[in-house]
């Protein structure tokens, strides 16, 4: 079955201690529908400027994305620059121009309103439920946030959660979000927000799920070296619910595996800048980081 | 078969935010004694000053510990001071006084000499390679360590550890001997240093092994409140020394299991303060929580 992603589509500006990449292909949406195609047909909801590169729309076809959703729009496309110290755990935002994005209400194509999986990346909570309103009576829904929508939107946010299947945010925003630094204390009112399912994720120490059948600690596939953590969090939860999307059943059969497939995905988005990474990889190479982690995980 | 263990005996008096513990059982080798003696028979070595309180070596006896290697000698048991911030991550040591251990050199009792599992908890690098040099050709040996080490007395420390079976020490304390924030890197040049087995503690977030059988990502079991985690690490090496010791035929079997049941201990071991939950749990107790980490690691 689809799914259909909203979310970023920019172009990154990245920098660390050893290289300088201007103008990558970025945003939430491009990983997590870069991440989702290998396990099925995606759909991408998003708004780039007259500036955006042939070759990224030539990118999103080779992936088979579906790109009725994507408005290209007069003015710039949203960019973003950012620079990481030595140990790539801390990343500093140099410069954020929302370009086309400063105005942008995506209208779902007819199309797109009846797709089954909805994932809602990293957006303004307010666009986010704009594209939920569109739709009709998705299967599952999930959403992924950061920190500044927890400081500048949180009552949009909340009023989204309330509607939400999942709930994907990284431990300093749960943290954040209910003042809790336990994380099941965290994930108790978390679930009272509304969603049957939270994730957490913990970067290079995995993620954990918790839903009606108590938790999973998922683990993250461990790397020789990070070249660029940059969409890591879009990737996993782009490739969790691409898997989801495309395996039979209730998603409570799958979403573990899922979650597993979305550590395997962020892997290699870790592994380059940007996306060059991720979109030079396969579903075989997928499938084998994933049969690393059974045997990883395994006692 | 039996598990040798030696490292600190002490006092520790514990200040939280919530409450006070003054000259609780405490030291590497209390938790790790204690929590090893859930599986088989334990071998103590340490040293206690005149002060010690009778109902500690009470307690040892009743959980079967073996105090043949225990010294009573003139003079103060090793007392430990330290402060929890709010969170329990951040810990200021208030004092350490060494009282009978600054001039403690263990001879072990002929009995022990022949023991087959060998735990050198966390103490002072020239006493546990001092115990390992009255050892008749032992099966396995493993050693903890802590920053401290690394700092004062870094030439005793690795000439320990290239006579060690396995080495384990925590995430901070393995970037700061090699240099690398990366774990594999980290653990590669550790490997060089002799060991075959390297044991990386992450509180919280689990451990992992690194043996020739590749990498093992071990869980934490999750907890609703954590009372006190001093010890967490000692209990952690302890429970899965005692398992290891405890279970018929090579180590290489029985290493990620034990290293699950370590983590079970610790996590009782956080539940109160010093050993207070620690000593009142039973082995059908941590059964239950090994068998809750299979459930929450299942995929």
């Amino acid at each position: 079955m689809s799914v259909l992603i909203v979310g970023s589509t920019a172009l990154d500006s990245i920098k660390t201690p050893k290289a300088e990449n201007p103008r990558l292909l970025g945003g939430s949406a491009s990983h997590a529908a870069v991440a989702a195609s290998f396990f099925g047909p995606v759909r991408l909801v998003g708004v780039v400027g007259k500036d955006f590169p042939q070759r990224y729309i030539r990118l999103y076809k080779r992936h088979g994305i579906d790109l009725r959703g994507l408005q290209v729009l007069p003015g710039k496309t949203f960019h973003w620059s950012g620079e990481y110290e030595a140990n790539m755990n801390h990343r500093r935002t140099l410069k954020t121009e929302l370009g086309v994005f400063e105005t942008f209400s995506p209208t779902l194509p007819p199309a797109y309103q009846a797709s089954p999986f909805v994932l809602l990346a990293n957006i303004a909570p307010t666009l986010q439920y704009h594209v939920l309103e569109q739709m009709q009576r998705p299967k599952f829904v999930a959403a992924d946030t950061m920190d500044l929508w927890l400081n500048v939107a949180l009552p949009d946010l909340l009023k989204l959660v309330e509607r939400l299947d999942a709930f994907v945010l990284n431990d300093s925003e749960a943290e954040q979000l209910t003042g809790e630094d336990n994380l099941l204390a965290a994930l108790k009112k978390i679930h009272r927000l509304g969603p049957k399912y939270v994730v957490i994720k913990k970067g290079s120490h995995g993620s954990v799920l918790s839903g009606p059948k108590g938790l999973f600690i998922c683990p993250a596939y461990p790397l020789h070296k990070v070249v660029d953590p940059t969409g890591a969090g879009d990737s996993f939860v782009g490739g969790m619910m691409g898997y989801l999307a495309a395996s039979k059943g209730p998603v409570e059969a799958h979403i573990r595996r899922a979650m597993v497939y979305g550590s395997a995905v962020a892997s290699y988005c870790c592994e380059g800048f940007g996306l060059q990474r991720t979109t030079r990889t396969t579903r075989a190479q997928i499938d084998g980081r994933v049969r690393e982690l059974e045997r990883l995980a395994r006692f």
